[in-house]
Parts: C-alpha cells; structure tokens; sequence
C-alpha cells in the first residue's frame, strides 16, 4: 500500500539482507531497519520494530534465514541452532505465526549450510508472498459483507476498527483493513472509525496513519467512544483481527476487541474478525478459557511516546509515580459475540464444524 | 481526605479567602490556588483549576462572596453586581450546579453590603458542608454492598472504577469513591481497578492519585482491560459516577461507561452508579434517547500533557498531522444494565417508581 504516494511492503528483501519499515517511529517519521543479523531480527520482533501476527511470521522466518547466515559467517556455532530457534520463538510467546513461521522454515530444511541458507530465504519469500495473496483473499471475501451493507444502506459504510490490523501489520493489504481497502477500490463510499487502541495507540498511530496515506475516509476516537457510536446508530459493521481463533471460534485479539464486540452485540451491528486461517489454534476448545494472555510492562501505560512542539519524539509521564499497573494485551472475545470469520479461505460461521471444515 | 498524611478538602477558607488545590498540576505537583477576588474565582472555574460538578458549585456560591467582598473594598461598584454574577455562571456554562450554587447564595441575600457578605460567606459554607455530608451518606450506603460481598467472599473486594468521582471531583469523599473510602475505614480489604479514561485521563491522573495519597491498594489500568478482568473473575463490584440520570434509571457518564457497564452484565458483575439525587434529571424519560451528549475538542485526543525527563508538564501530540477527531464527552448506560444506584438518599434500584419515590 502507500506511503507518500509510493508503494511498500512492510519487509522487503534487498539482497542479501532484508529491510523493514521501522514501526516504532511511525506517524512521526518513516524510517528503515536493517535485518543483517539474527540478533538484529530478534530486536525487530521483541521491541515492535514489526508488529502484527502475520508480519512476525515473515520475520520469524527471516530470522532463521539470518541465523543460519550468521552460522556461515561463524558468528554462531551450528550447535546452538536449536536454542537460538528457541529464543526467536519465545520473543513474543502468545503470536502463534512466529512460531508457525519458524516452524515451517525449519521443517523443510535440508542439504548442507548454503542450501538450507537457500531454503530458508526462499521460503522467507514464499511465505511473505503467500501471506500478500492471503491478505488479498480476505479482502475479497471481505468486500462482499461491505457491498451487502452498501447495496442495503445505500450510502457511506461505517466501519468500526480496532488497533491495527491493517498492512502495516502483514506484508500488504492487512486483514481487519483488506475489506475496507478492496471495498474503496471497488468505489463504494467507506468511512472508518478507528479505535485509538491504549496502551500502545496503534490506532491512533498506525491504523490512523495507514488509512490518511492510502486516502481512505476515517475518524479517531477513544477506546471508550464505540459504544455510544453503535447506539446512535453510526457503526455499521465491525471489523478486527485476530492474534488466534481457538477451535470453537473465540477470537484472541487486542484488549479492548472484547468490549466493542459486546457494544456490537447489544446495537445488533455486524461484528466480524478478519484473519488468516493460520491463526486457528485447533488445539485450544475454548479460547475464553485457555488462551494465556500476555502481560506486557507498565510503562506502556504510565508514560508515552508523542511529538513534541520541535518534532522531537519525547516520552512523558501519565500517571504518579508509585501508581501500580496491570497490563493485559490481549482478550478474548467469545464466539456467540461473533457474527462471522472472514477468511483467506472464505467467510465462516465462529463454530467447531465450518472451521474443521476448512482443514480438511 | 489524605494528600502527603495531611487531610484536605478541595476548597476551604482561610480567614477572609479561599484556598483550593489547584488540579491543573495534579498529579505532577501539589499546588494551592488563593481565591482572594472575584477574578480569581472566575479564572479557577473556566480554566478547571477546580473541576467536577459539586467542586464547581461550591466556587460559584464563593465567587459571588468574593464579588461582595470586592464590592466592599471599591474595586467594583454596586451597579455592575447583576453582570458579574451572569460571568460567573458563564464562567462553564454546562455545569448546571455552577448556576444553582451561584443562584442559592443571590436569593438569600438580604440587608446591607456587611450583612450580604456575611449571608454570602455563611452559604458558601454551608454548600460545602452540604456537599461533603451527602457524600458521606452516598458512602455509608454505598458501603453496604462493599461489606455484603466481603462476607459473602472473605476475601479482598476488587473494585473497578471509570474516570475520576472521587473527592477531588467533590469537596470530599466523593461519589463512586466514598463507599470505597468508608469500607476501607471499616477494615474491609478492598481493591481498586482504576481506568485511565481517555481522553482526559482523570482515572490514571486524578483517581489513581487519590487512591495513592489516601493509602488504598488500586492498580490502574486501560479503559481497554475491563472486559477480560471480568472475565476472569478479577472484578466484584463496578462503581461509577453519573453527571446525570434520567428518571427511567439510565446513566449519563464519563464516555466508555457503558462499554464497561456490558461487560459486568455479559460476566455477572454488580454496576453500580453513586450519585447525589441533584443529579436525577426528571425532565428526561429516556436517557440514552433523549440526553445530549457534549463533543470536545479534537486536541484532547490529538495531543497528551505528561511530565518529560526534567519534570517538566509538557503537552505532545500523539496522531498523524492529518487525522480527523470525533470526541464525544459521554455515553449513556441503559438501566437495564445498571444494577443499582447509590444515593445520598439510599439505594434504589434504577427505574422510574424508585427514583420518583425519592422526591415524594
């Protein structure tokens, strides 16, 4: 999608090495971080350089990529392989495409160093290319829900958002934004309302600036405001993401999808989540119950990340000083709160049948 | 209540002047502000030196003490008494208990200049006392559902709040923290989760300061968190304020009330809203239909004041340059998700017999 008017992906090879859109600096500043190294891909995915399940995916596979580069160049020794696979999985537990991404590398790998080096870049591409077509079939089975309200309401389609599952989180299209991105190029008349998203604001960070750059029609709000806006009547549909979709199709997504997934339900607003069909966990029965939810640190809500008057980016504090803080991620939003699953396979029901059904 | 083991109101005499805690500095920094004119007055009002609506009313009652006292010293004449008191109502010309403190004192003045300085003294006083002995009755009845679930639990009593009704908001106690304040008084262990409330942040400024400085254990959290907390067992009891209520019951609130107001319902959580009956609005019969709900401006989102590295309060922005803001100030909570409300007058259940059985 665009930025300034030029088309990106989130991470691109460039040679030997790869490059990503540095996400911590955004809106304030584009910037470009180098993948050179396993040690430089592990950063990008703890410190939220990339963000966003499918993204970690792609980088989770580069970074075995980069491992095994870094094995050639003796920086590690071939032995440690196992652990530093490992701890690439565990930079950020609860995405379940980093593991899956890392997985598949490794499971076809073969042959010597310089082939398995081969492997591992190739299937770096494959799975970033497959994850572009998947974003754009969500996007197309996503669309027709839109056209249905459109042809309906016969006017400007609200759509509700939270955080960001837009490109900025995949390679390209986004999941939660695919839809809303195939439904503007088709010319129906889309506004979206876009969640700020605390603690971290991807919202009002990045999702904000997705759509601004890519010239779609949207507002900011709070987290709180969502409720009222479905009462009056302003939402017509909602649309998230999802970090992983247990069996019986609770959606796990950012904290706060839970809260809009109940407003939905009470307004009887359309309340979808839009993902790719690696984010079912068929493991887990029931994602309400088992799903661990990620605590992440306190400074994520006592201090923040802003522009200041001289376009410096300055971090301040919120809150007193001895203020104690819990900081869940995640929630997990029950599947009777949801109306559908819009899937690079197609649109689904949230129940044990039609989800098993695309498995087989 | 306690700030640094010292007790306070928010507004108090000293001799012939007023003092207040000056809020625009908290929670960065304990500031008095001398109400000691007439202008002085003024300028606390419209610049939120002093906030929420009973604080408010109070200052109103003592702005026109302090336009006698002005009067008396030469510094206006008698003759522009009748336009200075219409600035002082004008000074927040929403707060509706501004005009009804500034309208109780000018209706009882009678006598000379001394005599209505005394009387004008004697009120402001006497609405401040008022007001911190309603919030103390809300307290004791609020109490009895802190002490019931105590029992029935054995166990700390977690407590989740939005925004700030508490005793900065008032003159003391506070509404939805006055039951708070007296279970813990009683030795009942009690835990409070605070919002942060976006955009304005009174939970994780005013609220989690409050709490902090009176000694009760409180965790802050996302307005986004609510959801899974309750999920999970986390939350016994919601309580929260109300700027206005309607006489079917329905809450008008700090926006994101009723978000958190669905999911106590969805997990079986007592919500409650603690309010004076000078908040029932008789004249509304639908809430969520009928109450206008106020939008504010777009900086309250686009921008966020922290204090940086010196301790300096400095005001960043947050969002792209571009972003369109929508800032509605409030939602409104249908009854039938409110479990009861909290009055100076007792607990009642939030329907159109019990509320009208109050004013009878």
């Amino acid at each position: 999608m665009k930025i300034g008017g030029k088309d990106y992906r989130t991470i691109w090879f460039e040679g030997k090495y790869l490059k990503a859109i540095d996400q911590r600096f955004l809106p304030f500043d584009l910037r470009f971080y180098d993948l050179k190294s396993y040690e430089s891909a592990v950063y990008a995915i703890k410190e939220m350089v990339v963000r966003g399940a499918p993204l970690i995916g792609v980088t989770g596979a580069a970074a075995v990529y980069l491992l095994l580069n870094d094995i050639k160049d003796g920086i590690f020794n071939i032995s440690e392989f196992d652990s530093k696979v490992e701890m690439i999985k565990e930079a950020r537990p609860t995405a379940i495409n980093l593991k899956w991404g890392v997985e598949r590398v490794i499971s076809n790998l073969k042959g010597d160093l310089d082939n398995k080096i081969k492997i591992a870049k190739d299937l770096t591409n494959i799975i970033a290319d497959e994850d572009v077509e998947m974003c754009r079939s969500i996007g197309v089975h996503g669309l027709k829900i839109i056209r249905d309200i459109y042809r309906r309401k016969g006017d400007t389609v609200n759509i509700l958002t939270h955080c960001n599952a837009g490109w900025l989180a995949t390679v390209d299209f986004g999941t939660a934004t695919s839809p809303i991105y195939h439904a503007v190029k088709e010319g129906i008349p889309v506004h979206v309302w876009v969640d700020e998203t605390r603690p971290r604001n991807q919202g009002g960070k990045l999702t904000a600036y997705e759509l601004l750059e890519e010239g779609v029609k949207s507002t900011l709000i709070t987290d709180n405001s969502g409720g009222i806006l479905m009462q009056k009547g302003m939402v017509d549909l909602v649309i998230v993401g999802s970090d992983r979709t247990s069996v019986n199709g609770d959606v796990c997504n950012k904290i706060g999808t839970y809260l809009k997934a109940l407003a939905a339900y009470d307004n009887k607003v359309p309340f979808y989540a839009a993902l790719p069909i690696s984010t079912f966990d068929l493991t887990i029965k029931d994602g309400v119950e088992e799903i661990p939810i990620e605590n992440r640190s306190e400074s994520e809500i006592t201090t923040i990340e802003g522009v200041d008057k001289e376009g410096n980016i300055v971090t301040t504090r919120l809150t007193p000083d001895k203020v104690k803080v819990y900081n869940p991620g995640f929630d997990v939003t029950p599947s009777r709160l949801v109306t559908g699953l819009i899937t690079d396979k197609g649109l689904i029901k949230p129940n044990r049948e039609d989800i098993l059904r695309i498995f087989k």
